[in-house]
């Protein structure tokens, strides 16, 4: 077994963590860090991640997750946040910064730019949406890896009412609405009901197809 | 740095494959292990993955991902097909197979069942089909990470006609339908215009927003 398919393997939807154990703060940013680096959609990164290590506002949290514990018994709450539309704004501030990091605008660059800007902005903003939303999922599963690499226990949660979070958070007047949560911390092992039953996964024969 | 971000740092959106080296088919395996492995959201992995390895396959889906040369030079090519809608037949099975896995239903199980089929199955299918579409997107993120372990080069790309992509696979037969796909090959780095430029990402001071 590949070391990534152990990690794999070990890590699962942790459903009891343990409230006395924090996440070192250099883990989580490692963590965050693996998420920067994902790739996402003509690399525009249309996503923020909001960390919540704040007790008092994952406690204001836990509610809007259906009083989910791992909120509040993990030490921190990552909150991924969707870019509520693709706006020239937007997408020429990344392509201005990108020509800044590589020494300047090339002709392939600009005409790829002009593309975006025609396609994106007249799109509906829903559909724009949903488009950012799938790339901020690509985040969360590098991040659900690189939890996993550091030995820390993640949960992914989609169970949860994203507009009374977006008004808890603020996120609207950033332009972003949330799209799913990860809390990180430790498994409380013997009081997690799921932690020894067989992580249950369809047969690769049934997951793939192959045209040969 | 940790060995994820060195394999993060390493992979790039390959612009150039080198057509005469194929990807030898247990690393293909094990990078589709990985994505199997990958969480979805309640479980139900509403996605399927398609490997298309048959050149002449290739050659027909070139044109419909707008001449992307990837697909053709790479050797493997994985269609991520996202299931176009939740039906009460397809969540009855995956509990069925999990309580199969697991020895046995719950009383939780059961009325988890209830609730995603109460909830899902009246739900509007683009619905439906947007939540799934979220859910391959974690696979791609891991299969991404997963090739990079493999030190195989991949590609993820966007830039197709689902629709015509359906339509040649036959997918709408299976209740599927194309979200992604991703080239797998080897970077022919002395003829590929990326693989030198700087990654680039938005500073962790602008990605990340911190909640303490």
């Amino acid at each position: 077994m590949s070391e990534l398919q152990t990690k794999l393997q070990w890590r699962y939807a942790t459903k009891k963590m343990d409230p006395a154990k924090a996440v070192p703060q250099e883990k989580v940013d490692r963590i965050l860090e693996a998420v920067r680096l994902a790739p996402t959609s003509s690399g525009l990164q249309p996503y923020q991640v909001i960390v919540v290590s704040s007790v008092s506002v994952r406690e204001q949290i836990k509610p809007i997750a259906y009083g989910q514990a791992q909120v509040t018994e993990g030490s921190h709450l990552l909150v991924f946040a969707a870019w509520d539309n693709y706006t020239a704004d937007r997408i020429n501030q990344m392509f201005d910064f990108t020509n800044a990091q590589r020494g300047g605008s090339t002709e392939a660059g600009d005409a790829y730019r002009k593309n975006l800007l025609a396609n994106y902005t007249v799109r509906d903003p829903q559909v724009n949406f949903e488009h950012a939303a799938r790339q901020a999922y690509i985040g969360l599963g590098v991040g659900l890896v690189a939890a996993a690499f550091e030995d820390v226990d993640s949960t992914p949660m989609e169970g949860f009412d994203p507009k009374a979070l977006d008004k808890l958070l603020d996120l609207s007047a950033r332009g972003l609405r949330s799209v799913a949560l990860m809390a990180l911390g430790y498994r409380e092992a013997d009081k997690d009901w799921l932690v020894n039953l067989p992580k249950v996964r369809r047969p690769s024969t049934e997951f793939v197809i192959e045209v040969k």
